[in-house]
């Protein structure tokens, strides 16, 4: 990764404390993706970055608890656990004790009976300047209270002539601790992260950062972790804010990365800013793709299977698939019944060969008969969640068959309302469209169909325009269409987007100027579904405020305003 | 509920602090079952029990938090119905303005942008005295950071003439708070809880009453919510501590409760300890009944649906289930395939039959044959599963049909070993065996048939003894019994017991004398089942450590000791 040059420009005046550093500082921000738990795992990872970049740095900096990995949850609870921690930072320790270069990292530290998030340096054999973090999220997804003690002010670091402020993810977002780290006279800011991925979060990241820079006129460092860890997604965009307050260096979006900024660099102002290049949608589709590759992987598996029903949902999540896994290892069904129109069985097929992937169709009539002849009476809803349930018998037969672990696609829109069959089409292991809105699913496939053109000339796009033009459908009756039991998508998104995201009252939506009549319906099923979602598969967390950890609901709930 | 009288023994000299009390109050603990976010609902119960005190009493007193219901968890972030339940206060304040007698209640408060955990009495149409909680729960399954800001030392209450030290639960259980009450004058300790059941909680919570009154000479009053939320369940057993540090009355467990004591009594030293008359299995039994009962009620269901296997667990779910909604509405399905034994026929119908609830019996044979020749090679695990599956599509679709919900029955020992089928025997809304190990299911089904013994003379009890002589099998393959894949439960529930309750490491665990590889296995059964308990329906903690709320492992987890 290189970094447009500056010397068309003369330097600004700098700041003072700016000027104070004593000589240039090599500072190799890297953007590892540690694994919950895995401390052998993370301690090879962390060793083969040390190991390539002795001679090439001063100092390697890792995320936030990337010793364990993060959030590792009640792990965190486990004694057993924490001493291993321990001894596996002692062994890292000793086992950089040659090399020229030191690394920062973040592990738990147990000191006085209490547990602390902390930072550490490991240099020439030593564990040096052990500093803990002060501010613990306990909001949204974060528990960090229910694990840790939260620490007063913290010291600088000197290290090699050079006067470090480290902050640990969450004081980053506070005025108060890079104040205070400026007071004792930090030249550089460094924070390391483990904050994991919303759709606007990389651009909070970047207010914040020139927020604290203007605060205190300092270059900053911000290293995060990068990685899918259950239902959540930590999407790295590391940076770093240069002496003229721009962001001057940025390291990859959702993969590994390392780079190496030396300080007199970084103390330069500088006339180019390190252009953001992602949109909405390619963010999107990127976290769900690294929340389900990362999830397959860190549990020990490689499969995937898919249900592929010819509509908009199934056909983005096997795209996604293929993303994460590669096309050789995503196995799709089309399980028709006689409410299947053919245009979906086409668009299935189409959309697999788009793909690349294996497709198959399993027709579910004879197994619908064989119920109906135990069960005549079965109509309605119930005769509807009958082929959901079917299909989902299907696939997960399959999976216990094969290994290969079944994706489940239900899109935010349809686990708000409940518009799902439990046990049905909400069988899986992972859901990588849990936090998409069906109007944003829309809006990824266009954007995905866009980029994929050029290698798929002719097609017109990976998933086929058919699949989005259609009304969307569940075909579990004759001429049904999601219309019939939900508002329009574009109308419904809106209200569940107050009503979560912005955790409105009914009243207060209905302020917003939509019709109460409906924000009550659509308010009622968001509340009437909350069993639904309880046992609904992990799925990466997309939006500010997720339907799992980030909105922790009761299901029996006699609120109904 | 009238209490042993203490005229036989003199009054011991009583501390000077109990002494001061001017006259006789008239205190009562009102033990109601609130509904978390149904203000209209609490506020109708606090009113209705108000009235029927009036005249009777000088104050009644109500749970913590009683006006909202505990925990509402993620609805205490929402602003409108925070706003709610402060209207609600207010008319409830209201209401009670021609009441010679008040009330003290648990209620949020908002003040300055933060919440606090309050108590408040209402007198007279006057909201008086806030004090607020100071020690927030973080731990287990609490997460009072999420929600409210810790109070500072809270004063004393003066209420007509007598000194109240008033403290909210978890304030209880740390010495400081009430000793700084008894530093400012306070004449009675009054504590108002949501503690939730655990097998040992009633204990606790005495021996915490006790050591609070050796530090301070001072009578104790404990009032305690009781009902279902959820994964919790409150069982009430409010009590209260004479000045000779006695339980000297005691409220019910599992239901609503009342009990006026007047401050004089309560200032004597009883020569007569209430006793408990609970043992560990009706408690068991009383909580899985409640958590039920609560769950289908404050849910706006009351039909139930239950598979009888002839097996012990479903067994003893459905006599829980005919405790909870009446025999009337429980209706059971047995499903045989051809490894189900006659016996097993007989036992379910034995056991349908004594408890007087409907029963029907739907093959599973011509469903597997159906999906046998659509997918021949379906064998093994799959195979086993694809019997669980269709019994749980069969269940679900009668759900669909007549509206009962499906109680699903995996105990402890199978939920931690991921000994179940998820879309198969793990289908339905709630599991009242969740948080009971296996070998605690025998012995409360003992329990059960010696109990009911008087009213089922000559059934041998309500549980079949077969049920409970045989060999415990999950009946998907020739000859199969559960301890062909697992050890027997006397040793997986103690070595589970270490990991889970104890949370040791499986070091720590062989060093209690188990062997060293079936530790091993034991540990990684459990750490794989993860996924599965999270797709799993709630149920009522009944442990120390449930395995939902109380402790919360990632799913992707690379930990292996």
């Amino acid at each position: 990764m290189t970094i447009p040059s500056n010397s068309s420009r003369p330097p600004s005046v700098l700041p003072s404390s700016v000027l104070q550093c004593a000589k240039p500082l090599r500072l190799t921000l890297a953007q590892i993706n540690s694994s919950v738990g895995d401390l052998i795992g993370n301690c090879a990872k962390i060793k083969s970055a040390w190991g390539r970049f002795e001679g090439q740095t001063d100092l390697l900096i890792f995320p936030e608890l990337a010793l364990i990995g993060y959030p590792a949850q009640d792990l965190l609870l486990n004694a057993g656990f924490l001493d291993e921690a321990e001894k596996a930072l002692h062994d890292l320790a000793s086992y950089g004790r040659n090399y020229s270069c030191a690394i920062l990292l973040g592990t738990p530290h147990q000191k006085d009976g209490e547990l602390y998030n902390s930072a550490v340096i490991l240099d020439r054999g030593e564990i040096l300047h052990h500093c803990h973090k002060q501010y613990l999220p306990n909001y949204g997804v974060f528990d960090e209270k229910r694990y840790f003690t939260a620490a007063e002010k913290q010291p600088i670091i000197g290290f090699r002539g050079t006067k470090l402020g480290v902050m640990i993810c969450e004081d980053f977002w506070y005025a108060e601790p890079a104040q205070y780290l400026k007071s004792c006279g930090a030249e550089i800011l460094i924070g390391i992260h483990a904050s994991p991925f919303e759709k606007d979060k990389i651009t909070q990241r970047q207010n914040i950062a020139q927020q604290r820079f203007s605060e205190n006129q300092l270059p900053i460092i911000y290293v995060n972790q990068v990685g899918g860890q259950d239902s959540l997604v930590f999407d790295g965009h590391s940076f770093a804010v240069n002496a003229a307050g721009q962001i001057s260096h940025r390291l990859k979006g959702f993969d590994e990365d390392f780079l190496t900024i030396r300080s007199d660099e970084l103390l330069q102002t500088a006339s180019h800013e390190a252009p953001l290049e992602e949109q909405p949608e390619s963010l999107a589709y990127n976290a769900a793709c690294l929340g389900l590759r990362d999830y397959l992987k860190k549990s020990g598996q490689s499969g995937v299977l898919i249900g592929l029903s010819g509509g908009v949902d199934s056909a983005l999540a096997a795209a996604i698939a293929v993303d994460a896994v590669g096309a050789y290892n995503v196995h799709a069904i089309m399980m028709p019944s006689r409410f299947t129109a053919q245009q979906s069985l086409d668009d299935a097929a189409l959309c697999a060969q788009n793909l690349g992937i294996s497709y198959e169709i399993i027709p579910i009539e004879t197994l619908m008969q064989s119920f109906m002849t135990l069960e005549p009476n079965t109509q309605g809803l119930a005769h509807e969640n009958l082929q959901s349930r079917l299909r989902g018998l299907i696939l997960m037969t399959r999976s216990n068959m094969t290994g290969a672990m079944v994706v489940t696609t239900g899109n935010k829109s349809e686990m708000a309302m409940g518009y799902a069959t439990l046990y049905g089409d909400m069988c899986g292991g992972y859901n990588p469209l849990k936090d998409i809105y069906k109007t944003e699913i829309y809006r990824i496939c266009d954007w995905l169909n866009q980029t994929q053109a050029a290698q798929s000339a002719g097609l017109g796009g990976i998933i086929p325009q058919s699949i989005l033009d259609r009304p969307p459908s569940a075909e579990l009756r004759d001429n049904q269409t999601d219309q019939d039991s939900l508002p329009p998508y574009e109308i419904l998104d809106e209200i569940l987007h107050h009503l979560i995201e912005k955790n409105l009252s009914i009243s207060a939506t209905i302020a917003r100027g939509y019709d109460g009549d409906m924000v009550k319906k659509i308010a009622t099923l968001l509340k009437r579904a909350e069993y639904k979602r309880q046992q609904s598969a992990p799925g990466p967390k997309i939006s500010r405020r997720d339907l799992k950890s980030g909105r922790r609901y009761p299901i029996c709930n006699g609120y109904n305003s």
